[in-house]
């Protein structure tokens, strides 16, 4: 952590940000208004009141938060304004909930280019927009150069629920797993930008708003749908092991049939990464009942972000699933040649910065 | 930025925080698990859910967000923890909303000290307690060393709106100025604690939940209370300009009117800082009818957050306030000798990360 002193004050320019404008002052005020505000959509009368005052419509709400840290703040798909959208909107949607409501809180290092800021706030702009969300609230920061990374940027949301809202703890043996399309493709598109790989295959972020697959599905399923999740941290070997513990089941899946590009299949290979431990910021896996699970695949078929959907296992009674230590044994994987593996819960550091 | 190149690996221990903590696997969730859920209350079920389902009255709500990187992390009076959570509940409560629930979304950096994380931690929890609020979603993500500081915090908060919602838009001319008690004793705490000054006096934050103030005030002076600001970054300076120009009137504050700690004026003046731009955490200026404002006065001072509460000024036609560089000359203060001056919106850099 730095000391006690100041930081070097740099003289903000019309390129960079300066700490001048994180002080709740005039530069604070311009910053906001013309560089946020203006390109925000969704802006509203309540942009300088401390808080948005909204009509909801009756019933349950959904209420999430999430910090978006990733480096390179730009990658091939997307850039962390991208994130901080689907991010929060897909968390809202894995409840079964509408989104309608964003917060943006960003933390800006003093000395980020006013050029990347600019596209970073456009791209968020224009994910709220395509995934039908107002941004009501935001609040910016800025701290001295080398107190944070370039851009940090904090979204939460407010969705409104269904009649039914998917959980965690709500798959049970017997339930299909479901996801819906192919594994690893954000986390291996940053990892090549951060490490400047030279690789010729198209890779990019699957970053995606998932409600308007969602809604379908649940359509479709119903009540069937027990258990939806978004495979970010940790990628699908997290999801299946949070679920598996929470709902205190077992889980085995099939690797001949989780979807996975052969590219990033190779990349993984390359930098001793598996696929399904790989962030996603487009994926979710759904935990269905097997009477509905045809309908559901049917419908997220049907949908581009559903294209490459497929059943890839199934819940089993948690008594039956061999323990490994802990929770971690209650998912297994068959691989390619037909043997089975415990699909671990991924420990230690990962890929830190994914999201 | 930092550029391409992972950061320094450090192994996480028992007595700080590790990358391993923030990648979405096993040392996460135990952190998670064993530091964060175990202190604070109102904890729920939906804690590992990817958002968490809510019931609300029926009625309009209140929405903010608000990010804090305040330096140092502990001060006089407080720490981040506090800030983080009378920060917004506030926010909330100067629309006459009752703060209901609040996310939390923490980025720490590697190396921040395990005990410092759970003082941290238990103060949000103690300060949410206290404020009434239900901490229902949270965030955790890891940085690595030198890309953040310590700990930022954002919290988002949810509120239920009464049946008249105070704005800075809202003020007219003729409305009395009411403030809390005394100005800048938070700002002037952490440059203390900051600068290691040796100051003998009993300087302290005064970070507090507002909304039990708030709460009478509104059911003294109801619509007459037009507008309602807490005093944070920036100051009385700040929020009053902020009112000026939002509202589109001038306003004359006197100064022999203005509370002051001796001791707060006698640091700002080594430190060469204004006490009125300097922020608080626990002050609010109420812009209210002049047939209101002895009732919600009277109501200000039986509440304990209020007992130095006054009448600071006034609010006039805009076009009679003397007008300096734009919207910034309509805020004018008469001095101890009883001049006056333009009480400018506070430029440049002022006290960075205050809070």
């Amino acid at each position: 952590m730095a000391g006690k002193r100041h930081p070097m004050h740099h003289q903000p320019t019309d390129q960079t940000i300066g700490l001048g404008h994180g002080s709740g002052g005039a530069a604070m005020q311009q910053l906001i208004r013309d560089e946020l505000l203006s390109v925000l959509p969704g802006q509203n009368p309540d942009a300088l009141e401390d808080a948005a005052v909204l009509d909801l419509p009756p019933g349950r709400i959904a209420f999430t938060t999430d910090s978006f840290t990733v480096q390179p703040l730009e990658f091939p798909g997307g850039n962390i304004g991208h994130l901080a959208v689907h991010g929060t909107v897909n968390d809202l949607a894995m409840r079964g909930a509408r989104p309608l409501y964003l917060s943006v809180g960003m933390i800006i290092e003093e000395g980020l280019p006013l050029d990347t800021l600019r596209r970073i706030v456009a791209s968020l702009g224009e994910a709220a927009h395509d995934a039908d969300v107002s941004i009501v609230a935001g609040d910016t920061k800025v701290v001295g150069r080398g107190q944070a990374d370039g851009i940090f940027i904090n979204t939460s949301g407010i969705g409104t629920c269904g009649p039914h809202a998917p959980s965690v703890a709500a798959a049970r043996p017997g339930d299909l797993v479901l996801v819906n399309g192919t594994m690893g493709d954000h986390g291996v598109a940053v990892m090549i930008a951060r490490e400047d790989l030279q690789v010729t295959a198209d890779l990019r972020s699957d970053t995606a708003a998932l409600y308007s697959l969602v809604e379908p599905m649940l359509a479709a399923g119903g009540e069937g749908i027990h258990t939806l999740r978004d495979l970010t941290r940790g990628g699908l070997a997290a999801g299946l092991n949070e679920i598996a513990s929470s709902s205190g089941v077992g889980i085995s899946v099939d690797s001949r049939a989780i979807p996975v590009r052969p590219e990033v299949g190779g990349v993984c290979e390359i930098l001793g990464l598996s696929p399904y431990a790989v962030a996603n910021e487009g994926k979710l896996v759904a935990m269905v009942a097997p009477d509905a699970a045809d309908a559901v695949l049917e419908a997220m078929r049907e949908h581009p972000l559903g294209a490459d959907a497929a059943i890839i296992g199934e819940a089993t009674d948690a008594r039956t699933a061999e323990r490994g230590a802990g929770a971690t044994g209650l998912v297994r994987v068959t691989t390619a040649i037909g043997t089975t593996r415990v699909l671990e819960l991924p420990a230690g550091e990962l890929l830190p910065r994914i999201c």
